[in-house]
């Protein structure tokens, strides 16, 4: 259970409600998820994080679904439980398939196993890629 | 400097200089960066991690300058110097502008902040992300 | 369940009853966690992480609070679940308040976001860093 | 070298400028660390990550100091080389002693040791700490 | 729950039975776990990881229990929920004692320590550890 | 340079010089590297850290080479640059060969790669390892 509980919607005052209307608007949902109803209780933390999210995540240079999948690449590597079940969701609503499922992890899986080895061989770095 | 050293191409035995040489071949390039050099100590190591990323990071469901992304961000979250330098040069080889970079870090540090918000407020997973 | 199952007090030996006797009293608590029921099965291990977390989270230059505050700051980045729980525990009992809790974990998802971008970025430190 | 290179000040746009001057003055220095500097080719992110820690590391519920602890402890842990010297620095011109960084260090190896121990034993968590 | 669910035997098409019926064979049991068959969505990762799997685990300059213990040990520091409980399970079928287990976790703790500290406190290498 | 500076031999107090001393009896050396050095500001830590470590590093139920491979292994996969370093060297003085060395990294590069698939895909862990 979340360490200070979840407010929900009708519980929430009004500077909370104003971000989780923004929520429900950008993203095109009905209901917000536990992650923004946990961080509600502190509410500079809640406008903030998601202020961040909201500009971050905004096609680009890259388009939706590939900010989606490094999000949920990261979220994989570093193994949080959460972030791997709500972006999942997320790159999949933003068009990810499950081949690009498949695809995305191997790739994860490989660049954590090969990050070990040229750490754990001391590889020094060569000089090709220290020139800019 | 590597803890078994380097294994240039003119010192490598046949079975490593056929590894070397497809590593070439396939990435149209004329040279070996350090890596494989400190893995060539270990030939079967050697083979098998290169037979595996070659497979692995070939266009399929996700084009390779996605692919490289996604080891980069991997890479930049695992903080690892060496694999941040090689595979900054890698994604920009298969086409990552400097927008694209800066958008992808955006992404990897948002994700490693709001991966340790959910953890460490104990969100658990929303019923809608457990359903298949 | 813990791998090796947890020794309750009553099924404990005299060497685990005296550090379980240490902890109750040091801690001004009747019970015992898990974590030192499952460590119990390894009493040299049991004695001397206890030893080492009495003598380290005893106040001195810093206060008690802030101590638990930072062994939770610690557990919420690596994502250890128990660790999260029973510190958020310990640091509250200590005197941390929602608050400061909230603030604590604003602090830790900033620091895991700005650890990658400056690894991200490959960001040489500032000479004024390496000075003493 | 940091990725895209550093803007100096000098070569730095307005906007740029505008979050450097603000820096320095929220800090009362009159050097800008190469962070920023590496950050500056992305200005978005170079704003909203300034806008974001002048917010969280403004005293609160916590005071300075205990902020930039934390955010060493979070670094130190991390193993961020800059990150680790850039808040070490930080942390002493908010007060943190030699004995309070010696203190500091021995919770955050504590803390990371414990944090495996209750993984790998796999302790599940205690039902006084879950319920609120 | 797994994302792409888990592929019973009877259910595996062709490639994927063959793979099963090597990892049977191989490890002498009569059920596939879970890993397998959240992996056999993508019959190559499937393929390709068994593969590197059997060849890295078998029994050559170090004998299988170490091997299996090596995985345990980076899968405890990394606490990978699945992977501890797998790995557990293989290590002592390979002949880990409870013993063993033990003292294992506690090298792992400690490296987990020491790690903090010495990256925390900034220490360099020493010359004699950088000559080959 | 170490954030406290290193304290060497001629330059140490009684207790500093007491735990050097028995560093260097016990591993038969004539010299004391940086990690200690740096650590002799907080003789407490120094003290307390060393006895653990002369402890935990004892043959028992794991021989010295198999602790110091498992030390080696737990570094390589968190990417610490000084511990990789030292317990490279102080696991071939315990007697790891490079064939040795090799095997250990394919395991670590491959558990860190299965680390992430296993948690990538959500994967559940099975009944048979939950029970005891």
């Amino acid at each position: 259970m979340a360490t200070l509980g979840l407010i929900e919607y009708d519980a929430a005052n009004a500077e909370v409600r104003a971000v989780y209307n923004d929520i429900m608007a950008t993203r095109k949902t009905d209901w917000i998820n536990n992650f923004w109803k946990a961080l509600a209780h502190d509410p500079a933390t809640l406008r903030r994080t998601w202020a961040s999210i909201k500009e971050i995540m905004a096609p680009g240079a890259l388009d939706a679904v590939t900010k989606e999948m490094i999000y949920l690449a990261v979220s994989a590597s570093n193994q949080c439980g959460y972030c791997i079940a709500s972006h999942t969701a997320g790159a999949r609503k933003a068009g990810m398939t499950d081949a690009m499922l498949a695809e995305l992890m191997a790739v994860v899986g490989m660049a954590n196993e090969t990050n070990r080895l040229a750490s754990g061989y001391q590889v020094e770095i060569d000089e090709k890629f220290l020139a800019r």
